[in-house]
C-alpha cells in the first residue's frame, strides 16, 4: 500500500525539500529551450536599430536567398492570419511585428523562418531596413510634455473597465494618470512644523531570468498548442483566443518549468509571434531569444519619485504629496497596472492622515517596460523609506523610533481608506531592528573604511481581483495528482501546493503529484505573479482538496463506512465500486472580495486582499578612497504569514534580496539616444557570488493571514522592498553622504563623497 | 462571440460527421507508431519456435555482438527491476518474458534493445534459444482430460473476488468453469415431445486492427509515462502500478487515436515489458509489433458448443443444456470473464424455464485468446441460432414464427433470473422479417447457382459492475473541454461523448472538445471495451455535464441574475470575475447496480445494466459445383436504444457485420502441431471489397434504454451477433446442407454437398 492512504498531518511549516529537485539536478526537468517538434522551423527577429522612425523599405532579397531560409514574415504577412495584430495586458498598442513605424530600439520588424537556427540568425542580419527617423523621447520627466508623441492614439484593452476612459486619448504620452486624495493635505501642510521634500530616481534594468523567452506554436487541425516560458498561460490562452477570434478550447497554452521568472514572462511576449508563424507555416515554430535580446523585449520601469511630506512638532507625518512617475517605454505592457496598483502605496506604510498622490505610466521611446518582481513597489519604498531616513535624520531623531511612531497598524486605514488587518508591520520592524541590535554599540570602521547601518521597511498590496482555480483527483489507491496553473519558475510553487493539497486531504504531500501548467489540463489561474500564488491558487488547492475529501466522506457513508471510522482512501473506493476503480475529482475555485478604487478619489474600502511587508537593514563598509560599497550584511525580515514551507519561504527572501542588491548597486541598461549600450551579461553586471553580503539573513515574524491557505500569504517579491534604501540609509550613516538615483555605484558613492568634500567634479 | 455560449438543443439522434475526421484524412491525427522521444531504443521479441517446452539455454552472444544493439534482455534481467513479474486480468498468469518454459509458438523469450528497429530485428533472429519439449495440448476439449498441463498452478488476480477460490488449483486445463441452473432441466427434458441436439465449432481468429500493438514507455525520475495504444488506459495505470509497486500517480498512460482494437488492445499487452525495458535501460524504449506478431500475442476464442433442447407439442422449448468450451490458449488473459459472462446467455434470447449452462475457460498450447468483438457471445449465437433453426426445420416450422413463439419478452426473467428490461427484442425480429419481405416469396436461383435465405436473432448483457468517470471543464466564453478515458479506435466515441455533454450543457457539439484519453488528465475509466463507454461513460459524461450546468445555474445566482434569464455562459463569468477568467469544472461518476451471480446456481437478479440485441438477415447465392458462398445481401437490425449519432450507430453495424463476415467465410488460424500455419495477411484472409454483400444494410428499433444516457445504449459488438448463423441457415436454405463449424469456406460447402449427395470424400 502506497503511502497515500496512510492518514496524515502536519504538512503545514514543514521545511520539505523541492520535490522537482530531483529532476532538475539529474537533468529530467523539462525546459521548452530543449522541446524539438518533428517538422518544426526556427525564427529569428530582424529588430529595429532606431529608437522611432517610418519604415521606408524592408529588402529581404539577401535573406531570403540563403540555402535552408524557409520565409521572410513582416506585418502585411501577419495581417493575412490575424486581422487585427495588436496585443497587450492593459493596452492593445503592441504589433506582433512592427507596423508602418517603430517605437524603440531591438523592435521585431521580420522574422526568418528556417529549418535551422543559425541559417535563420545569419539572414535575419542579412534583412536590410531603411528608415525615416522621427523625434524620440527617453526620459519620462521630458516624456509628459513632449512634442515627440510615441502613440498616436491610446488604446484600452476591453478587459479592463476601468481603462476604457482612456480610449481614443491622443496627443500625449501619458498611458495611466492614477490620482489619490484623501484628508486635506493643503491644509496639513500650511500646519506643519516641518516639511521635507526629496526627489528620487532609479535605472531601467532587465529581469534576466537565465532561461531566456521561448515560444513554441504549433498551429494544427483549427487548434494551436503554444509550448511557452510563460508564467500566464491562462492569460496567453485568453489572449491569443482574442487575437485569432477562435474560442478558448481550441487554444492550448503548456508550460514547464521556468529558468526564472521574475514578471519578465507574464502576459504575451512571444507566443502571438509564434502563433501567427505557425499559423503562416503551417508547421511547428520556435522562437527562442538570446540573453541580449531580452534587454528589447521587457524590462523594469526606470522611475522618478516627488515626495514631500509634512510633520508636526512631535515626529508626526501629517500630510505627504507623492508624485510618481513611471518610464514605461514604448508599449504599455501591464505599466498602467503598475502606476495604479503601486501607486495607492507610494505614501509607505504609514498612518498619515492627508495624503496625495499622483502616479503616472508614461510612453517613451525606450524598450518596454513592466512588472517585475515587486510591480513598482521597491521603486517606491527606495524613495520613501530614503525619505523618511532624511526626515529622521533632519530632526534628530532615531530612524527606528521615527517609523515606529508613524507605523500603520492594524485597524487602521491606509491612505485609500483601506483599514489594515493582518499586516505585521511594526513586528516586522521591530524584529529587524532587534535583530541589527539598533540600541547596541555599532563599529564604525576605521581610516577610509567607514562602517554605517541603515534599516528601511516598506509592504505592498495583492494585485485583485483575480482569480484562481484547482482540481484535485485521487486515485483509487488514494495516491492524488494536483491540477494547478501555477508555474514553477524556481519559487517552489509546486511543493508548497503539495502541501497544502495534503494537508487537506489528511495525507503526505509526498504522496500529492503537481501536474506542469497545461490550459487543456489545468483549470484558469490568473497567472503566477505578484506574490498571488500561494494565497489565490493556495486558496484555490485548499477548496479543491476539501471538495474532494467531502466527496470522499459521501463515499464512505454511501458504503455504509461509519463517521471516524478512518478507513483508508483505498478502502473506501474498493466498498464503492468492487474493485481499484474511480477517481474522486475535487474542484476548488477562489476569488477574494474586492472593491475598485473611486474613480475620483482614488479611494476604496478594499484594496487588496492581504498586505506583504518586507524590511530590510543592511550594514556596510565605504572605501572612501573609491566609493566601492561592500555589504558586510543583508538581514531581511518578512510578515509571510504562516509559512507553508519556512525552508522555501528562506530562500525566497533571500534570493529576492540579491536581486534587488544587484539593482541596487550594479545594474542599469546604458542608453545613448535611445541605443542600448550594454545588451549582454558581459556589460551588463549582475551580483556574482563575491558580491555576496558576508552574511545574509531572512526570517518571518509570528503571523497569521487570516484569509489565506492554513494562514499563508505571498512572499515572491517581499525580500525586494527594502534592501535599496536600508543601503543607502547605511551609506549616509558611514560617510554622510546621500545616493538618491540608482544603481549606487563606487563611481557615484566616490563622487557624493567628493562633493560633499567640496570638490568640483565635471561630469565624466 | 464563439459558439459555445448559444445556447442549444437537439444533439441528440444527431448525424454529426465525426470530429476527428478532418485531422484523420489530412494526416494531423495522432498514432503512437509515429511517436518518437529524443535517445529512445527499439525492442523487438525473439519468439519461442515451439508450443510447450523448458528452455535449456539463450545463447545471445552472436546477436549482442551486432553494432548498433544495446542490450539483449531475458527474464532474468526482468526480475531485477520487477520482483514478480506476471501479470493478466482475471489471472496473473503470464510472465513479461517466458521464465524456465514456454507455453505457446510465439511466446516472447528475449528482447534486443536497439537504437535503429531494423537492427533490433536483425539480432532478435541471431539470438539462439534451446527447448526441451514438453507434451502440448491444443484442442480444448482434449484439454479437458489431458497429461499436457499448461499451468502448474492457478493464479487468479486478487481484483475479482468471485475468482478467488480457484487460487492453487492443480493439475488441470480448466481455468474456470461456470455453471448455471436453473428450473428442473432433467424433469423437462424427460417430458419433452422433441429432444434436439447439436454440436458445433468455431475457429480461432484474430482482431486484425490494422494499426498493431505498439507502446514506448519512458521511465524517469521515479514516475513511467507510457505512450501506448490501448484500449484500457485506466487499466494499464494500475496493473503497472500493482506490477512495480509504485502508487498510481506515478504511472502515466497516454493513448491516442487508435487503428481498430475489436479487444485486441484491451489490459496489458506490450506495456508491461516497454515498463521493464525502459527501467532497465533507463531510456525510453518502444516496441511497436509487426502484423505477423499479432497472431502470437491475442486472438479470439475456439469454441465447441454442445447444445440439446427440449421442445413440447405447441413449439415451446421446454429445456436447454448448453456445454460451452473456450479453448482459451496459453494464458487466461480475460477469457475466464468470457466463459462467465458470455455464459449465462447461452441458452439463447428465448423465454426457457428450465435451463443448465456449464460454460469452460481452457488453457490449451496455442496463443491466447481474450476478447473480440462480442466477448464470446458470436460464438454462442452461431451455435445457438443454427440450433434454432435445426429445431424449427425438423418441426416443419417457420423459423420466424418458431423464434417469435419463444421469444424472450420484457418482463420475463432472463436465464440467470434477471427480469428482462429494454430489450427489444420482439421489435428487432419483427423489422428483420419486414425488412427481408420474409413472408413474400423468395428467388431461389436457377441451375447450379442456388439461392436462400436465413436469418438468425442473438443478444449480450454488458460487462458489469464498471464505472467511468467524465470531468468537463467550461472556459469563460462558454467552450468546453471533456475529459473522458473513452478510446476512440474508429468507433466514433469522441463525436458522441461530445454530443452527449453538448446536450446536457444546452450548447453545440462543436463547441465540445474531446481530449485524447490520458490517465494524469483523464479520470478513471474501466476501459473501451464490451460495447459499454456509450452507455457507462456516456452516463458520466451526463452527469459531469449535469454538474457543470448545476454550478453555471448557481454561479448565475450567485451574481444576481434571475433563473430562466438565459443569460449566455460567457457573461455569467463576467459578471462573477469581472473578466474573461475562471473554469467551471463539472465530475460525473457512473457504476450501475449490479448483483453478482450467486457461486452455486449462477443465478442473479442483476446480471447487467442493459441487452444489446442483434439480428441479421443473409440472403445468399450458392454456386454447387464449387461451393463458393456468395453473400448477396445481409441485413442488420439492432436495438441500439436511441442512438445518440445514427449515422455512427449505422457504420457501427455495417462494420462489425463486415468482420463477422470474415470470421463466418474466410479467417482462421490454421495449426499444425501447435505451429500457426499462416501468421501474415497474405495466408489469412479477411473481407475484401469484392467480398462484400451486393448490398449491406443497417437499422435500429425504435426503442430507449431508460438507463442510459438520453436512452441510448452500446452498439459496438451488436453487428456481429447473428451473422454467421444467418448465413449458415441461408446456406441450408438454399442447398440443404448443415455447416456445423466456421468457417464456411467454399471447400467445406463443397464437401457437404457431396457427403449429401452420398459420394465419399476423402480426408484432404
Amino acid at each position: 500500500m502506497s503511502d497515500a492512504t496512510r492518514v496524515s498531518s502536519g504538512q503545514i511549516g514543514r521545511s520539505l525539500p523541492r520535490v522537482e529537485a530531483r529532476a532538475k539536478v539529474t537533468g529530467a526537468a523539462e525546459y521548452i529551450h530543449n522541446l524539438r517538434l518533428p517538422g518544426m522551423l526556427y525564427g529569428k527577429i530582424c529588430r529595429s536599430t532606431v529608437p522611432h522612425g517610418r519604415i521606408l523599405r524592408i529588402d529581404a532579397s539577401a535573406a531570403a536567398a540563403i540555402p535552408g531560409v524557409h520565409r521572410i514574415v513582416t506585418a502585411e504577412d501577419i495581417r493575412t492570419v490575424i486581422a487585427e495584430p495588436y496585443y497587450g495586458p492593459a493596452f492593445h498598442d503592441q504589433p506582433i511585428l512592427a507596423e508602418g513605424k517603430v517605437r524603440h530600439v531591438g523592435e521585431p520588424v521580420a522574422v526568418v523562418l528556417a529549418t535551422d537556427p543559425h541559417i535563420a540568425e545569419e539572414a535575419a542580419q542579412a534583412i536590410v531596413v531603411e528608415y525615416a527617423p522621427l523625434p524620440a523621447v527617453f526620459d519620462e520627466i521630458e516624456a509628459m510634455n513632449s512634442a515627440a508623441i510615441v502613440h498616436d492614439i491610446l488604446k484600452p484593452a476591453g478587459t479592463f473597465p476601468d481603462l476604457k476612459h482612456l480610449a481614443g486619448r491622443s496627443g500625449t504620452n501619458v498611458a495611466l494618470d492614477f490620482h489619490l486624495r484623501r484628508g486635506d493635505t493643503e491644509r496639513a501642510f500650511a500646519a506643519a512644523e516641518h516639511i521635507f521634500e526629496h526627489s528620487f530616481r532609479t535605472q531601467q534594468v532587465m529581469h534576466t531570468p537565465l532561461e531566456p523567452h521561448v515560444s513554441l506554436a504549433d498551429a494544427a487541425d483549427g487548434g494551436v498548442t503554444i509550448h511557452s516560458a510563460t508564467q500566464t498561460p491562462s492569460f496567453v490562452r485568453i489572449e491569443i483566443a482574442r487575437l485569432l477570434g477562435w474560442p478558448e478550447n481550441r487554444v492550448r497554452v503548456k508550460t514547464a518549468f521556468l529558468g526564472g521568472g521574475f514578471g519578465a514572462k507574464v502576459y504575451v511576449k512571444l507566443e502571438a509571434l509564434a502563433v501567427a508563424l505557425s499559423l503562416l507555416a503551417r508547421r511547428p515554430v520556435k522562437l527562442a531569444l538570446t540573453m541580449e535580446e531580452q534587454f528589447f523585449t521587457i524590462s523594469k520601469h526606470a522611475s522618478t519619485f516627488r515626495i514631500k511630506s509634512a510633520v508636526d512638532g512631535h515626529g508626526h507625518i501629517t500630510a505627504r504629496q507623492c508624485q510618481v512617475f513611471y518610464n514605461g517605454g514604448a508599449y504599455a505592457d501591464i505599466g498602467p497596472r503598475v502606476a495604479q496598483k503601486s501607486g495607492f502605496t507610494a505614501t509607505g506604510p504609514y498612518d498619515i492622515p492627508n495624503v496625495a498622490i499622483d502616479s503616472y505610466e508614461i510612453y517613451t521611446n525606450r524598450p518596454p517596460a513592466g512588472a517585475l518582481r515587486g510591480f513598482g513597489v521597491p521603486q517606491l519604498v527606495w524613495a520613501y523609506e530614503s525619505h523618511t531616513d532624511l526626515i529622521a535624520r533632519a530632526l534628530g531623531r532615531d530612524p527606528v523610533e521615527f517609523r515606529r511612531r508613524n507605523l500603520l497598524r492594524d485597524g487602521a486605514p491606509q491612505a485609500t481608506g483601506t483599514v489594515m488587518r493582518d499586516a505585521a508591520i511594526s513586528a516586522v520592524l521591530d524584529r529587524l531592528a532587534a535583530r541589527l541590535a539598533w540600541d547596541q554599540p555599532f563599529d564604525r570602521g576605521a581610516g577610509t573604511l567607514k562602517r554605517g547601518r541603515g534599516l528601511a521597511i516598506g509592504f505592498k498590496a495583492s494585485i485583485s481581483p483575480t482569480t484562481s482555480v484547482a482540481t484535485v483527483a485521487i486515485a483509487a489507491d488514494g495516491s492524488c495528482i494536483l491540477y494547478c496553473g501555477t508555474v514553477d519558475m524556481g519559487q517552489g510553487s509546486t511543493t508548497a501546493m503539495a502541501q497544502i493539497a495534503a494537508e487537506a486531504l489528511g495525507i503526505e504531500a509526498e504522496a500529492v503529484r503537481v501536474v506542469a501548467p497545461d490550459t487543456d489540463v489545468t483549470p484558469y489561474d490568473m497567472g503566477t505573479l505578484g506574490s498571488r500564488s500561494l494565497f489565490h491558487m493556495g486558496n484555490a488547492v485548499r477548496l479543491a482538496a476539501q471538495d474532494a475529501r467531502d466527496k470522499l466522506a459521501a463515499l464512505a457513508a454511501e458504503t455504509g463506512v461509519p463517521p471516524g471510522a478512518n478507513l483508508p482512501i483505498s478502502e473506501q473506493f474498493r466498498r464503492k465500486y468492487g474493485m481499484q476503480a474511480g477517481t474522486i475529482v475535487g474542484a476548488g475555485s477562489y476569488i477574494p472580495a474586492y472593491a475598485p478604487p473611486d474613480s475620483a478619489t482614488g479611494l476604496t474600502p478594499n484594496a487588496t486582499p492581504f498586505w506583504m511587508v518586507g524590511g530590510a537593514g543592511a550594514e556596510v563598509e565605504i572605501d572612501t578612497e573609491t566609493g566601492r560599497v561592500r555589504v558586510l550584511r543583508l538581514v531581511n525580515v518578512a510578515d509571510a504569514g504562516t509559512p507553508i514551507n519556512p525552508g522555501i519561504v528562506e530562500t525566497q527572501l533571500t534570493g529576492a534580496a540579491i536581486m534587488q542588491l544587484g539593482f541596487t548597486l550594479f545594474e542599469e541598461m546604458q542608453f545613448t539616444d535611445g541605443q542600448l549600450r550594454n545588451p549582454s551579461l558581459a556589460e551588463y553586471k549582475i551580483p556574482g557570488i563575491r558580491d555576496m553580503p558576508d552574511r545574509i539573513e531572512a526570517e518571518t515574524v509570528d503571523s497569521a493571514q487570516q484569509s489565506g491557505p492554513y494562514g499563508a500569504k505571498g512572499v515572491g517579491e517581499t525580500g525586494t522592498f527594502a534592501v535599496s534604501p536600508a543601503i543607502a540609509n547605511a551609506i549616509e550613516d558611514a560617510v554622510g553622504v546621500r545616493i538618491s538615483e540608482l544603481p549606487i555605484t563606487a563611481e557615484a558613492v566616490y563622487r557624493a563623497l567628493r562633493r560633499a568634500a567640496g570638490d568640483q567634479l565635471e561630469d565624466l
